[in-house]
């Protein structure tokens, strides 16, 4: 039980009147308990009520007990543990985790109808969402492997490669480096594919004038790395120059935006800013960037509707891209973490332009 | 769009009195519309009412316009997509996939306070539980597949190889057969590690007299394949020999039982029982099998509380296993599925005790 997260979690519970909560996300349980279960469909969940009491309901196959240091119910696959979280769970307000699988939250209703579930993320979204210095060291491993990684990844990129053999090559030097895993598959693409922001790797074949984009990360200790950068296969186009220059900009204006008391959708206008005012605002198709910590997708976004303001410890991508449909993709991706007086930028490798030779 | 397969659907919720249901699960909505979707954390979901009438919702990042012949509501990450959704729903119960993240059923609810969520996967599960013949010839090649790559992981078992190694090699052959990947991380367990049904794979070291298990599957054409075996390196002991064979009459047993009429809680009685005649009952710590198609775990589950009749089409796991603390575990895993009048194997790799010389 990791304790002074677990005060800031109560907290959290107060400041937003919720009595009790279900914990259910793998990152959320181990945050708190140490313990990293990926439950799968099975239900599993930490009943945590304001006055600290707490207990784990868990399937007996995740082998948690002696290793988790709270109460602990389980169970086998051949009871249904609904009943007893029912048993656990008080009248009133109950706060479900955002992830939670609709089927145990309508169950645990069908046997507690004087329980009324409401939103209950946030508590422990929130104090995630401040890394602790713990936290922060191994956040700044994970990118500064990362950093290393894409660059083994980028040395695979020689007349016809496929993007599969590159995305290859980035996991081969994950496992190298010591690292879990990737922290997401990656996604690399050559081209027109470049165009498509969620386009899956496959086996396109590089040729030459293509943009190649390398978005990628790993998992290092549990905490995940992410990062993008866009490399050019032969000489670019002025078009392309253009395009990079002005998406290298984007990603320097979100990064030099990320400060304490900022807004996140400023961080947000800000990168978008810069590429709405060269004319290319309609082919910048996403939000600039998202919280990235135990879970490579996680609060907050650097998004124009979010509301959260930056505080010392958020860490999250800035990630602004432009997409000509059938023709080339850029994108500049690095992670921040806000300081006390700023911004701290994770990744550490080099932006500028970079052209490889067919 | 899968015509048949809508009508299946329409038919289960006919038979259920659900007017409306919202299918989520990316399976589920490739399953009626060819299209698959990973949606992570962004809200995606299909709605069909008992009419016919039906829509899906899905982020823009996704693509999917003009790549699905149904009507279709796009959303970008500044919009929320909610109240969309909100407005296309119609008052009374409303079915949820079970796997749709609460958050979205509780702000749901939030918007129209006169919806009743109600668990709504049955419908689509059920149509998906009794695969028609498209999906058997998919799933018979993924475990034709499944067969030659096994072998090929089995090939690199040999002294001071690592668990990781082995799950490397296997991984390795999924590719060169041309599977889209492993149908989940594989399991590979040497010695003591054996009796963790759910240890992860790591670098553990093989080691003479280890047992060896391999639970393994494959994505054929977004099929899944899921078979384990158990080899042995170095000449097993008695006990090993002893529980081996148990284990095998019980993978046998639990095939056996296998048969249209049948309830799948008596395939898992069947396999059990086997094992707790022999005295080992309580070294058996999970359901005997579960079901297999587009997902890896998927409804009807043999185990000792599903009521589900088998039917023709089904097609799910026999894997009874004896864990031994500390000593060393075996399990044996095969895929079948129900025809008119018995079962069918998927796997036809040997199931004889293999012993590898050290």
């Amino acid at each position: 039980m990791q304790k002074h997260r677990l005060v800031r979690v109560l907290q959290g519970m107060d400041a937003l009147g919720l009595e009790q909560i279900l914990v259910s996300a793998p990152a959320s349980v181990f945050y708190l308990t140490g313990a990293w279960v990926d439950p799968g469909e099975r239900m599993f969940a930490l009943h945590l009520h304001k006055s600290g009491e707490i207990r784990l309901f868990a399937n007996r196959l995740f082998a948690l007990r002696g290793n988790v240091d709270i109460p602990l119910t389980e169970f086998d696959d051949t009871e249904d543990p609904i009943p007893l979280l029912a048993e656990s769970v008080r009248p009133g307000r109950l706060g479900i985790d955002k992830t939670w699988p609709s089927q145990f939250t309508i169950r645990l209703m069908e046997y507690r109808s004087d329980v009324c579930p409401v939103l209950g993320s946030k508590p422990v979204d929130d104090a995630r969402m401040c890394k602790d210095e713990a936290e922060l060291s191994l956040l700044r491993e994970s990118s500064r492997k990362n950093d290393e990684a894409i660059v083994r990844a980028m040395a695979a990129i020689r007349p016809g490669v496929r993007e599969s053999d590159v995305a290859r090559a980035y996991q081969q030097a994950t496992r190298d480096l010591g690292a879990e895993d990737a922290s997401f598959p990656p996604l690399i693409c050559f081209g027109a594919n470049c165009a498509e922001p969620h386009h899956a790797t496959d086996d396109t074949p590089l040729r030459s004038g293509d943009s190649v984009i390398l978005d990628v990360g790993l998992l290092w200790r549990h905490y995940c790395s992410d990062m993008t950068r866009t490399v050019f296969f032969g000489n670019p186009t002025d078009e392309q120059k253009r395009v990079y220059d002005l998406v290298l900009k984007a990603n320097c204006a979100g990064r030099a935006a990320a400060r304490p008391g900022v807004p996140m959708r400023e961080i947000d206008f800000a990168a978008r800013k810069v590429i709405e005012d060269a004319g290319y605002g309609q082919y910048f198709l996403h939000r600039t960037g998202h919280g990235v910590g135990l879970e490579v997708h996680e609060p907050p976004n650097a998004s124009a509707t979010d509301e959260t303001i930056a505080r010392p410890g958020m860490v999250f991508s800035v990630e602004p891209g432009v997409y000509l449909p059938g023709q080339f993709g850029v994108r500049v991706e690095d992670l921040v973490a806000i300081t006390e007086d700023g911004a701290e930028t994770l990744n550490e490798l080099p932006r500028e332009m970079r052209v490889i030779a067919p």
